[in-house]
This record gives structure tokens, C-alpha cells and sequence, in this order.
């Protein structure tokens, strides 16, 4: 039993965390919310305040923190007594984050892999490269670390857990899909730190193709899949964190992500890209002014928190899994339908920070009752599932499943089986 | 008669000037060079060296100056013993060159008209609010002030000048048709500065109609073409200067500005300017750092300058102008069609540069031999447009003409009673 989460940062993502935490304090204990400008965090604060949201009276409180200082953040977490760390920020703060985590023998959250600014689009494996390292410095210290807790990465890594342990005997390909549906009327917005949107599509797409890291370049590869809710959509071949933890710890040959893009972001996308508008490498004007063109274009676009009053329409992200069960070539849907408005009336926010906002609670709350807390760095697909799938169903993102039997609700009861610490683990 | 010549700016429009007055230095005297990077004025006059483009031995040197400064400017003239001062530069800098012009009692030219960085697309009369407010002081002075000596405005003020003096008895309508049907070969380019290429687009499109200003936005309205060379093209009405001194100084109802723009150019330009990325107001990244999107937009583009080597295919730009000639409904095109290709082999620069250039050497070339030295200031249709058009058709920019009898060279011959030293104004 683990208590008193501290969520680091103050966007979209940390926002839904911040409410669902509120909601959930019975479970989590004291809520601190941390970011470089207190004010948003104060804000955010009074928000819930206002909303009457936390569960019991408790202690919910705003810090100022710059967590590239290690320092200051293990000071915050002694000061706080938090337990539990989510850095629901910048994915640029991960290794920070998770050092003070280590030193201070605490459990760490994030929903993201770690980028460094300088670079977009690593080169597999990607964790490799940053949350891998610590992974010995774990299971040494005894931290439980959850790696990509958010919906995708996150519950979808989830989804092919529960595929390869309870449904499948063999699976030849998962493909993940994720459409935003919605639409907020501007004439063109992204719908999280643009910064961060746009580094997923500037540089090679790296899939899991035939057991091997296959390079694409953005917008090559399409499908068009007619989804449940949702309805017919095309979606594009995209490089993804969830990609580079799958492809080590399941033994599938293809796994793919899918993101839906429709012609009009593709058009102001490709503009942009081909101009050089969205690099992250410094130009200097004629006046001899260094900046960085992706944050001009970040600071002329809509501020995605404040796309969320007008948001309408839902979101939908599954996985479509192809294998063999019981001797039969066998296809699984597994997925979730969210609705912008209705995320916007719970947590003043649009249905993409929901569905990534809310996983990251799910993972916090399993750690505090114990559930999830390994003692040790893992990715979702490493955990069980079902008490996980469980749980969001029950705090507001259900699960559907679609196969030969049709399309229903996730059945905890139908995976009973699966509760056991990890997934088994198969070769194609 | 005149001597020795002030060019201003080291860009393309310069660079085209610089060699054509090199050319020309047996009527100009004495070529200097000045702009704020004397780098590039070294450049250009080793270029030119180079090509050995002189006509004749003679002074050709590079100077630093910052033509905001107008004592500095003053200093030059002074200096360099010039007596024709040509802001090929910024037109951000007329009114301060045309103050040094003023005061030091030499002649001016320019090719646009002056603009504010803080303003675009002005509402009109646009030359009322700057130049023409030096107007008197000109007359008193007998300083001689030609303003927008390039092609557009420029040659076309003088076809609307040709047409009005000798060729139809009333005008109804002037369309002056711009045409680029070259081609650089990049994703994206601008043929001129894109901070000044980009701010004829972002405001209101003012034309000239039924003799009185009319608003419209840009790419609201177009016409199709069957031009002379180029063929068939689409070109959409847009703001443009010499409609600001034509509706002035010529009596006709409708005098109209047609830019022709591919489809690709209208939708790079529609994404960059509904994104806010054309805006010359300053905004401020998540950083704290403050830039003008515009700077930036123009430091990820291509170079205009860079663009020539590689540039091929022609320009037309003429005049379409209907009215009655003898009783008779009649319509008029002038016109010049010029090479990208030949404009590089002569100077270096793409035609869209040479055919900006020339004009205003032409002007120069006609101030130093007394023709258009007329100690005054004045727009070019106030001038006498048989000895420029005759003389920019023998150093590069030849002159056609298409009605009823055909399509043909223009004759000066043909037009030889307007030798005059202002056309008729006459009322429609």
C-alpha cells in the first residue's frame, strides 16, 4: 500500500489526472500538483475545488517546481510525502523525474518514452536509449516504475496483453489504431502540445514488420478500416512508443500503430514540414534573432486546453488483433469509444487528454492497493490486465470487445484467468 | 544631365540594377553600391568585374550604409558625388532616401511604394499617406522624384500612359495582368523578399471600379487569360501600387491589379496566413523569447537570390486596357514577355528581378540624359512613355503590342506625337 501522489506538470494530461485524483483520494491520499508556473497548478486547483471533486476532504495542493532538477524534485517529494510520482508533463522530464523516483525509493509513473529536444523520431529500441538504462536500478532498490501509462502507449499495451494471455494461441499481428473522430471548429489546432505532436510525424516511422524494425516515411502507408461508433476512417502508418516496448516483450512478428489523419491536417502538416517550419533546429532571422521554428508555430497555434469547451464527437482507439485460437484463424477488436463533451462536463477537458490523463490515475491507484506495485521498472503489456481494464471501465473508460461472437462489453469475468502478475509471453 | 548613380540595397532588384547600370556607365558616370551588409555590395561589384559588365572604365564601389540613417545617407551622396540616388532596397526605406534626396537637391527613384513594417496592405490613397506628402517640397526644391520605377508599378504605369496619350480617345478599363509561367523548381519559394511578397496578400485587396476604392479579400476574385507566350492563366485580383497613383492621375473608372498564382502557392499561402504565421506581429513562445512569425517564415525560405541558377520559363506582364478609338469599342494589350534563363546569363538574377531592375536604370539612364529630369516629383504615367519604352526595348525589356491589327513590336514611330512631356488626362 502506497500513498499520496504527486503529479508533475499542469497541461491537458496532468489536468484529467489532477480531477480523477481528486475523485479518487479515498484510494491515493494527499494530491500535489507540480509545475514550472505555479499559477496554472493554483488554477487547476481552485477547478477542482470548485467542482466539488475530491471524493473526501484531504489535501490537494499546488507546487512550483522545475523538475530538471533532480534535486528540487526528491526536496518535493520528502517535503510532500508523496509515494507516488506521475510526471504527467513534458516528456522531456522523464529521466529527471524517474532519478529523483530511484533516489527517493519511490514509485514513478509517466505515460510517454523520454525524448531528448534535440532529437525527434529515435532509432529503435527507443527505451533503450533512456527508461531501459534504470531498469537494473530498479529491481536493485526495489521501485516500481510503470512505464506508458496512458492510453497508447498505455491501455492498448493492455489490450495485447490480455490478447496474448487469455485470447489468442498465437498471434501473427497486432495493429493499433487511434481516431480522433471529434472536431473542435478551428481552422486547424493539434490536440496536445504541439511541440510533441508534430516531432511523432517529422521523421522516419518506424513499425514492427516480420519480426524487424521496418522504416516508412510519414503518410506512405494507409489503411481504411470501418470502426465501430466511429465509422469508416483512414488512418496512416505512424511510429509510436508503444511499438518499441511490444515488439521486446511479446513475441509478435508485425505490430503496427495507425493514427487518423484527415486530408486537411495532412495538407497543413506537409506545408509546414516541407517549409521547415517544424524543426526543432534553431534558424536565424535577418535580423539575426536564433529561434526555433516548431515553437513559433507552437505559440501561433490554438492552445490545445483551450480547444476543450467546443469539442464534440468521440475518439476511438483499439487494437485489431489477427492469431489462432483453438486451431482457427481468429481476428479481436479490442477498443474504447470516449466522447469529447462528455470528458469536457467531468474534467474540463477534450476526450484525447482524457483517455491519456485517466490510465495514468488507473496505474496509480492499482500501485496503491498493491495490485501493480512490482518493485521493478515495467512497460503495461509486463502487468496483468484485467484489474486494469477493470478499473478504468469503472472510472470511465470501458472496454469493448469485438470477435466472432460479436461486439460487447469487456467482461472481467470472461479474462478471469488472467490475473496473475504477468502475461505469457509467445513466439509467433 | 545628371551624373553618377546612388544604388541602394544589394538584393535581386539591386543586383539587376548594378549590372545594367555597369552596362550603361558610358550615360551614368560613376556606380556606387550601399547597403547595411557591405559583404554583399563587395559581391556584387566583384560579379560584375567578373563578367566584366562595364561598358566603359569607370568607378564601381561597394559602400556600408543604413539608409534609415538620413544624415548618413546624406554623407554618400555627398561622398560619391552622386547625383541620381535609386532605393533598390527596402521599401521600408523611401521616405528616409527620398529626405536625403530632397535635401541634398539630387535626383530619386524608387520601385515601390514606401511602406510601414508596422502596417500592410494600407487603405488607400496609399501614396497619400507617404511620398506625395513630399510632393510640394520637390517643386520648390526642383528636386526630380520618380516613383515606382520598376516594372509593376513602372513599365505598366507607362503602357497605361502610351494607351491613354496616343492610342484610344476614352478608357474605360485598365487590367494590369502579372503572370510568372517560370518555374525555380523548389517546394516553395518567393521571387522577392517574402516579408514584402507575402504582406501584398494578407490585408485588403484594393482595386480601382466604377471610380471609386472597392474592397475585397485576396483570392476572392479571378479571371482566366489566353495570354501572348505564356497560354492560359488564372490570376486573382490583389492590391497592388500603381493603382494608387493611376486612379489618381488617369481618368478611368476601373483600373484593376491581376497577380497569377498557382494552386500550390495559393494553398501554401492560405495554411501559413490562416495558421497567423504572416503576421508582422510579434508573438511569444513558451520560452519567453518575442518574434514576428513573418521573420521567421522568411528565414526558413528559399533565398530569393538563390533561386536564379535554376529558374526557367518566362513572365508576361502587360496591360489589358478597353475603351473607344474613333467611334470604334477597342481593346488594347501591351505587353513584355521576358526570360528567366537570359535574365541569369546577363545578371545573374531571375526575370522577376530584371524586370524590376531594368526599368529603373532605364529611369536613371533618362534622368541623366535630361528626359525625365523634370525637377518635380512624379509617377511614371506622368512622364513621357515613347523614350522609355523605346529605350528599355534596346537594353532588354522589348515592348509588344496586340489589337485588332495583330500582334506586334511595339514601334516608337508608331507613337511618336507623344514625345511630350505629360500625357493627356482625360475623363471617361
Amino acid at each position: 500500500m502506497k500513498k499520496n501522489l504527486l503529479i508533475i506538470g499542469a497541461g491537458g494530461v496532468a489536468q484529467v489526472a489532477a480531477y480523477k485524483a481528486a475523485m479518487h483520494n479515498d484510494v491515493l491520499g494527499d494530491i500535489h500538483i507540480a509545475s514550472r508556473t505555479v499559477s496554472k497548478c493554483e488554477a487547476l486547483v481552485a477547478g477542482i475545488l470548485e467542482k466539488k471533486a475530491l471524493k473526501r476532504p484531504g489535501i490537494l495542493a499546488a507546487h512550483q517546481l522545475d523538475a530538471m532538477d533532480v534535486e528540487a524534485t526528491k526536496a518535493l517529494i520528502r517535503q510532500t510525502k508523496s509515494q507516488i510520482v506521475l510526471n504527467a508533463g513534458s516528456a522531456f522530464l522523464n529521466m529527471s523525474v524517474l532519478s529523483a523516483c530511484i533516489d527517493m525509493g519511490v514509485a514513478y509513473i509517466d505515460t510517454a518514452i523520454h525524448e531528448d529536444p534535440k532529437k525527434i523520431c529515435e532509432t529503435p529500441p527507443w527505451y533503450g536509449n533512456y527508461e531501459w538504462k534504470r531498469r537494473e536500478d530498479c529491481e536493485r532498490k526495489g521501485v516500481t516504475a510503470i512505464l506508458g501509462a496512458g492510453f497508447d502507449p498505455g491501455v492498448v499495451n493492455a489490450y495485447a496483453a490480455l490478447a496474448a494471455n487469455a485470447y489468442f494461441d498465437r498471434i501473427d499481428s497486432i495493429d493499433i489504431i487511434d481516431v480522433n473522430a471529434g472536431s473542435h471548429g478551428r481552422y486547424f489546432a493539434t490536440n496536445f502540445d504541439p511541440e510533441i505532436n508534430f516531432r511523432e510525424f517529422t521523421g522516419t516511422v518506424w513499425s514492427w514488420q516480420q519480426s524487424q524494425w521496418t522504416a516508412n516515411k510519414m503518410f506512405e502507408v494507409k489503411r481504411t478500416d470501418d470502426l465501430p461508433v466511429v465509422g469508416e476512417h483512414t488512418t496512416y502508418l505512424t511510429g509510436h512508443d508503444e511499438i518499441h516496448s511490444l515488439s521486446a516483450n511479446l513475441g509478435v512478428p508485425d505490430i503496427r500503430f495507425w493514427m487518423g489523419f484527415g486530408e486537411h491536417y495532412i495538407n497543413v502538416f506537409t506545408v509546414l514540414n516541407k517549409l521547415g517550419l517544424l524543426s526543432e533546429q534553431p534558424v536565424t532571422t535577418a535580423e539575426g534573432l536564433e529561434v526555433v521554428p516548431l515553437k513559433v508555430v507552437k505559440a501561433v497555434l490554438p492552445d490545445p486546453m483551450s480547444l476543450a469547451p467546443d469539442y464534440s464527437g468521440k475518439t476511438f482507439i483499439g487494437d485489431l488483433i489477427k492469431g489462432e485460437r483453438d486451431g482457427i484463424e481468429t481476428e479481436l477488436l479490442v477498443y474504447n469509444i470516449s466522447d469529447h463533451e462528455d470528458a469536457f462536463a467531468e474534467t474540463n477537458s477534450q476526450a484525447i487528454s482524457y483517455t491519456a490523463g485517466v490510465p495514468a490515475i488507473a496505474a496509480a491507484m492499482l500501485i496503491a492497493k498493491g495490485e501493480w506495485d512490482c518493485h521493478r521498472m515495467a512497460n503495461i503489456e509486463e502487468l496483468p490486465p484485467v484489474p486494469f481494464l477493470d478499473l478504468l471501465g469503472r472510472i470511465g473508460l470501458p472496454t469493448r470487445i469485438r470477435d466472432e461472437k460479436g461486439d460487447r462489453a469487456f467482461d472481467p469475468a470472461e479474462f478471469g484467468e488472467t490475473r496473475q502478475t504477468r502475461p505469457k509471453v509467445r513466439q509467433a
